[in-house]
């Protein structure tokens, strides 16, 4: 009798098994990356957010390892708090182990975990799990995919992909393997879902070239390129132009620094020793000399661009001849931001490139078409689309659907649903429970979603504190209420309101009402009478 | 010796002219459009925000007429806030008025405006300004142009527009027009920038016909169609998809209702009287042969598709079996919440078509191909690009320079800045004064940036709040502070810190240093130290 084959995508809301995903086998646990998400607009203050794995920590010790599939930070970013709970061997390709190394050592952890340097083509043996590696395209050099074959069957786990037939590193995904296993039989194929809306087949990172050497003869002064820290590719087609064109390129910014000497270490990046030059250095040298690469294609305030955008970068400024480049497309959510940096830049002077504009940036994920020919060439029994919202699944599910796998050997379901294949047969088993864990500051879990919603109360009017002191034989306030108020009125405003206030609650008090309910409600709809405004009303109250 | 005519954008940052844009020559003032803006997601808590029109309440007196291009929020949406304080003469197409009307109406204002109704082919005299209207497509029926003439010169005024040659009124742009201008010598061209990154041309309203009724034969149960209320082509639409399929259409909320029987009373508007059904029969209906119309198309958790995502919904909640139609396009900075809205749909059971599923949305606005016509049916000899965002009017303005108009002869103005043309020239003058003007609640621009400024830290950290009073003969704390905390800390953390904060004021108060300041730092820095994070402290203080 066959025991089943668990499939468990970890954490609460977010994308399907991107951050964290567990498949099971009898008493035994695979672990598949280790992410972060960015929190939404709404999760005031919240610095970012790691998957509730709480449902592992019982079973830490039926966890027989962790890969990871590539080094971006949705994929890897949790791995310091993961290693501190489930002390499993993680196994990556070389360079997704460089940019572990540089994470754990700016969190204090360096040598505290079990790390396995491992490449795509090699055979892992994880408990009852074999795990073959083979390499995809990705927006980041050295990623894998899985082939996990257990006696519950064999599943191919498709993290991020696209099917790129000139990438930057001459390497492209592993079709052989991907029919290989076809040719075996494999019963469940999970994969990533984030481009289902987009029809066609994803640009290959190749037209990026052309593009930035447009960019490159049209610059009238410094070019600075903007990016994220980990896209390694893109710092290899930038050091590329920079040698072509004759400018001496620095990179900026802690992470961008350190992940880009981590790669070259390791020979991901081939840059020559006279090309690149120390921040400091290419600030001394002509403007038409210098290619500046750093963060901030995001729009992030604390990046690089950001704080160019609005001026509070410390180490220069933009000048009036710069190019600027944004070499990434906005996550979603993001748009307002990026929009307002590029505006930001503008004003500032400088000529923005962005990516509607030109093409400085594909996307790092495969498309409509290419999805259709991972199905053909995997051929699954069983599907389940992953990496992706809830509508980006049901889209992936459809294109399945139109390709002729049945309905009802599709499974569209979100984080915290377990997936059972047992007998040859997918079907849905218990929810495990599992939310957001909010990182904010130290805390890890202790901001949850009630303190992010009176965040939001606080933020959507402010507040109004009264304090009271009644002299507890008269009965009387001793002194005039002291009020503070913050968010909720303009100055002139508020000296109109607080006689009214102080009026108020020294009638309230002469009543003989003295709690502090009493005074609250009364001051807060005084406040809401006068404004339509609804600040969150607080009163100290002490009899002396 | 020829006078100055000034074009003037109101307001602060924004997109330029869009909401608000004067026109002056001599001692007269010619207004176009009073409309709002919507609040980045960065202005938290603000309902709305108004141009800054303070520059023209000074010269009030010399105001002859405001036109209105047509009837969308952002074009009308503050009518009655400036015709409080400026009484001209306000002219409109019939729908552009009838909307008018609506508002004024909710805001009780109704009669306190002098309106006046005209039409596309009308010539108006306002002031020295002969003002030729003309008629445009745009996303929704009876939209104009203006051809402004004056001793200054020949303006044309092209707002939201594009080139559609099959519009659901059969009633094209008005190419002849453009082209009488162009024979004339047009001095200056305003226009729309909204998709100058858009390459191509905008697709006709016409190809949403066939996709809405792909949608009517394939829905199982009931259609939902989520638009702006102020959509009415869509809403013809949609009542045209009714009639021929066979469905009752009932039109969902106050604002779709009140505009939907006003746009039939005019004849914008053409449902048969036995297709239209008030919500409660349609909710009485088998669930084959209804469509409902509402608001909520961008996601808004207060519209009517916002409250059936979150299940909030009083009348009604979706049903396993209902086909939910997004019928637009998300505005910059909406992204995630029309996503979150799509997910929650899905997760409700309910079948979710947005637009890059179906052609079910165009745009309303002109792309690059369409603003190329415009500009040599024009063929102006200066250009102004407006209506947009910074990195938009670039791009219009090099779209007109690739197409040969001097680049000296084109200005990429923001709000606030005043162009001047001269003896044929036109120039950068001063800038006015003026930002945004924040509504929030009943408040006009007494909520201002550093209110919101406020609110963002109250949002970031949460509050933490103590109350201490002290014996004014001994020095020493009466009794223990009263600690009050909010959107800061779990219960469980606010448990452990308390005690500790509760030592450092005792601590600091029996070593003599008493004063607000003191303790607040030191509370600050011990939250800091234990937390990472930076809550608003607030220290009420009291000795008696």
């Amino acid at each position: 009798m066959s025991k089943k084959l668990r499939i468990v995508p970890i954490g609460g809301l977010g994308e399907v098994g991107k951050n964290m995903m567990a498949y099971e086998y009898g008493d035994n646990i695979l672990i598949v990356d280790v992410g972060i998400m960015f929190p939404e607009n709404d999760m005031l203050g919240v610095d970012y957010i790691i998957p509730d794995f709480e449902y592992l920590i019982e079973k830490r010790d039926l966890v027989r390892g962790i890969v990871i599939t590539h080094g971006h930070e949705d994929h890897i970013g949790a791995i310091h708090h993961i290693i501190e709970q489930i002390p499993a061997p993680v196994y990556g390709t070389p360079l997704t182990m460089g940019l572990v190394d540089v994470k754990l050592a700016r969190n204090r952890m360096s040598g505290k975990a079990d790390l396995h340097t491992v490449q795509a083509g090699d055979k892992l043996k994880i408990g009852p799990f074999d795990v073959e590696l083979f390499h995809v395209c990705h927006s980041i050099p050295d990623s894998i995919g899985l082939g996990i074959t257990s006696p519950g069957g064999l599943i191919v786990h498709m993290s991020d992909y696209k099917f790129d037939h000139t990438p930057v590193d001459n390497w492209p995904t592993d079709y052989a393997k991907l029919a290989e296993f076809s040719q075996r039989g494999v019963d469940v194929l999970l994969a990533d879902s984030t481009n289902a809306n987009r029809p066609g087949w994803t640009p290959s990172e190749m037209v990026i070239g052309p593009a930035l050497d447009k960019v490159f003869e049209e610059a009238p002064g410094r070019i600075i390129i903007a990016s994220f820290a980990s896209q390694i590719s893109r710092m290899q087609q930038v050091a590329d132009a920079a040698v072509k064109h004759g400018r001496k390129l620095a990179f900026v910014g802690m992470s961008m620094v350190d992940n880009s000497k981590m790669a070259r270490k390791l020979g991901y990046l081939d840059v020559p020793e006279n090309t690149l030059v120390s921040l400091e250095q290419a600030l001394g040298m002509p403007a038409k000399d210098v290619v500046l690469m750093g963060t901030g294609s995001q729009g992030e305030p604390s990046s690089i661009i950001g704080r160019l955008a609005t001026g509070t970068n410390r180490h220069f400024g933009i000048k009036p001849d710069d190019t600027v480049v944004l070499s990434s497309h906005p996550i979603p959510g993001n748009e307002e931001s990026v929009n307002k940096a590029i505006n930001n830049l503008f004003r500032r002077g400088a000529n923005v490139i962005y990516d509607s504009l030109m093409p400085i940036h594909v996307s790092g994920h495969a498309s409509q078409e290419e999805m259709k020919l991972l199905l053909n060439l995997v051929r699954p029994k069983h599907f389940v689309p992953m990496h992706g919202e809830l509508h980006m699944l049901k889209r992936h599910a459809l294109l399945a659907e139109e390709m002729g796998i049945d309905k009802e050997n599709i499974q569209v379901v979100e984080n915290g649903q377990v997936v059972e294949l047992k007998d040859g047969k997918l079907s849905l088993a218990e929810r495990i429970p599992g939310g957001y864990v909010f990182v904010d500051g130290t805390s890890i879990g202790d901001v949850d979603y009630s303190v992010v919603r009176d965040r939001e109360r606080l933020s959507r009017s402010g507040i109004f504190l009264i304090d009271l002191n009644i002299d507890k034989f008269t009965g009387r306030l001793m002194h005039n209420p002291e009020i503070i108020t913050r968010g909720f009125a303009s100055p002139e405003e508020a000296e109109r309101l607080i006689p009214m206030v102080e009026k108020k609650v020294n009638d309230i008090i002469d009543g003989g009402m003295d709690d502090q309910k009493t005074i609250m409600n009364a001051v807060r709809s005084l406040l809401y009478n006068e404004t339509k405004r609804k600040p969150m009303v607080f009163v100290t109250l002490s009899k002396v």
